[in-house]
């Protein structure tokens, strides 16, 4: 990497993000699990599997419609471990605190991290508090990190084959649209609230239903991103029907005006899911039976015709490259 | 708690993290796990034991003579598995860039995590990284949460008993004085290294041995504080013998140039043990055949006299009350 500083991009959730994690941790710490670049490791514990995995909290503003930082790091890690094949049981809370943060507001994120673990079915289990000085941190950040019970052994990109299924679990980029209207970058009322939701009912009927290749919810980058890592370096390209995609008019609306794609914006309570074509539809009935799976719908499918590339096919026949996110569109989505 | 704001203090260590805990944490987030309190929470994952652990690493400047913010943060969920009994196994690591953070500082801190990692015999399998903006962070924060196979289980305040022996396995209060030193608090020059190292093998090694009743390592807070948290609220109390607390001139003298104890001054590569009077001798033959035990010593025991309380007992004969860490004395010192 030519850059001498680390710059917001690389934290986009991006193509320099994926640089950092390919160039420089990856090489650093070489082992299968860490290689495999799930949202979560799997790993055993004497022989019996589990699931692993971390991530930091850094949105901003901490409080949006529909959630806040506490709502948001206790689904986000439950998210992580569903797609990683894991039932979520055990959570970690750690939390870096501004000086000067209001002690209300840090109940009120420790109210809302408590009822999220409740409604996800996890128990937080261990934690850390930190303190840093005035002007070295921004209110509040907060990471979390879980385990899981695998459930669902050799999800991954190995697992694609032409002809399968791309599934969404609903509309697209509700939380990054409701997170730019909380900062005031959108100058419209509307609807917009975050999605933010723990996945754990919707990928276990997913898996349930059967046929699951891969399980991955679209946050930093949003769907486009996310699918490019489903293909990168394969023999295998996606194709996705713009039309088939289900983006709510707030945020079709609200992504417009700032002259954003919501395919690039990030979900925090949608999954993707690439199913084989038999089993689309059970997995999409299951998918919609389920609250916060009404919206599903299946907006592509995996091929052969364009290895390593996401393809979008418009309303109108053409067709479009959906590369990665470049760049820091839309940085401290979460 | 009446305040409004939450200060440094609250991240000490000392009596107010104790609080916010107690307070506010524990009481939102109830779990067995979560209520043991200990450096790690011990699980089960289909019938077969874990400990988990969490902690977030602040430390300020981020190198330090003896290591830098990515060793530490390796040693010190590795020596917290440990501490709980552990045998660490799997790491997370997340990184919290302050935007414009020099690439090459970014890689020599993965670097020394890398080789800190090797050396305590656990994998770095899954990972996050965020980037906030110039004046949003301090640089680099890291967190690290850690997975343990329980090779010791039982351990904790409730099996201490009246005789047992509390021992350390080298002179304390070396980190806390070289982050000092490092941020240029301490107009001396002097030997100061931290004394930052992991504690998987003088661990395993107390263990071994048998009679340990409860590890802990004396961060944030210091041996003090820590040997508090042993007692509080307890029929026992800790007599301790200052003359047998192994402290290096350095650090002494360090220490009075800053009007600080020593005893409250974080240790980062140091155990804590309370071992039962018959196995004391045996456990410190074990810590001192090892490096960087070389220095174990038994500094005072568990009695019944002053239930809750940790007596510090002066070469004069005199007494006199250690209690919690109040304030924050050594803020950012992990």
């Amino acid at each position: 990497m030519a850059e001498d500083l680390i710059t917001l991009d690389y934290g986009s959730g991006g193509l320099k993000t994926s640089r950092l994690i390919e160039e420089i941790l990856v090489p650093a710490f070489r082992n299968t699990a860490l290689e495999a670049l799930g949202d979560g490791a799997v790993l055993e514990n004497r022989g019996v599997p589990l699931v692993f995995s971390t991530d930091s909290f850094v949105v901003s503003p901490w409080r949006f419609p529909g959630g806040d930082i506490g709502k948001l790091a206790v689904c986000g890690t439950v998210n992580d471990l569903c797609m990683a094949g894991g039932e979520p049981r055990y959570l970690s809370l750690s939390f870096l605190i501004e000086e000067g943060f209001p002690m209300a507001d840090f109940r009120a994120v420790v109210s809302s991290a408590a009822e999220a673990a409740k409604n996800a079915g996890v128990q937080i289990v261990t934690g850390d508090t930190k303190v840093v000085e005035r002007g070295k941190g921004d209110g509040l950040y907060v990471n979390t990190s879980g385990i899981g019970f695998l459930r669902a052994p050799g999800l991954g990109r190995a697992a694609m084959r032409p002809g399968d299924r791309v599934l969404v679990s609903g509309s697209v980029g509700c939380h990054g649209a409701a997170v730019m209207m909380a900062r005031g970058e959108i100058p419209c009322e509307g609807e917009l609230v975050s999605d933010c939701m723990p996945l754990h009912r919707l990928s276990a009927a997913a898996l349930q239903a059967g046929g699951v290749r891969i399980l991955r919810d679209p946050t930093r980058g949003g769907v486009a991103t996310t699918l490019n890592e489903f293909v990168e370096g394969s023999p295998l390209g996606i194709e996705l029907e713009e039309e088939a995609i289900p983006v709510e008019p707030a945020v079709e609306a609200a992504c417009g005006l700032l002259g954003l794609d919501p395919l690039y914006c990030a979900c925090e309570g949608r999954l993707l899911a690439v199913a084989a074509p038999e089993s689309a539809q059970a997995v999409l009935d299951a998918l919609r039976a389920l609250p916060g799976g009404e919206g599903a719908a299946c907006i592509g499918r995996v091929t052969q015709e364009r290895p390593g590339v996401v393809t979008l096919r418009t309303a109108l026949g053409g067709g479009r490259i959906l590369g990665k996110l470049t760049g820091a569109q839309l940085p401290r989505i979460c």
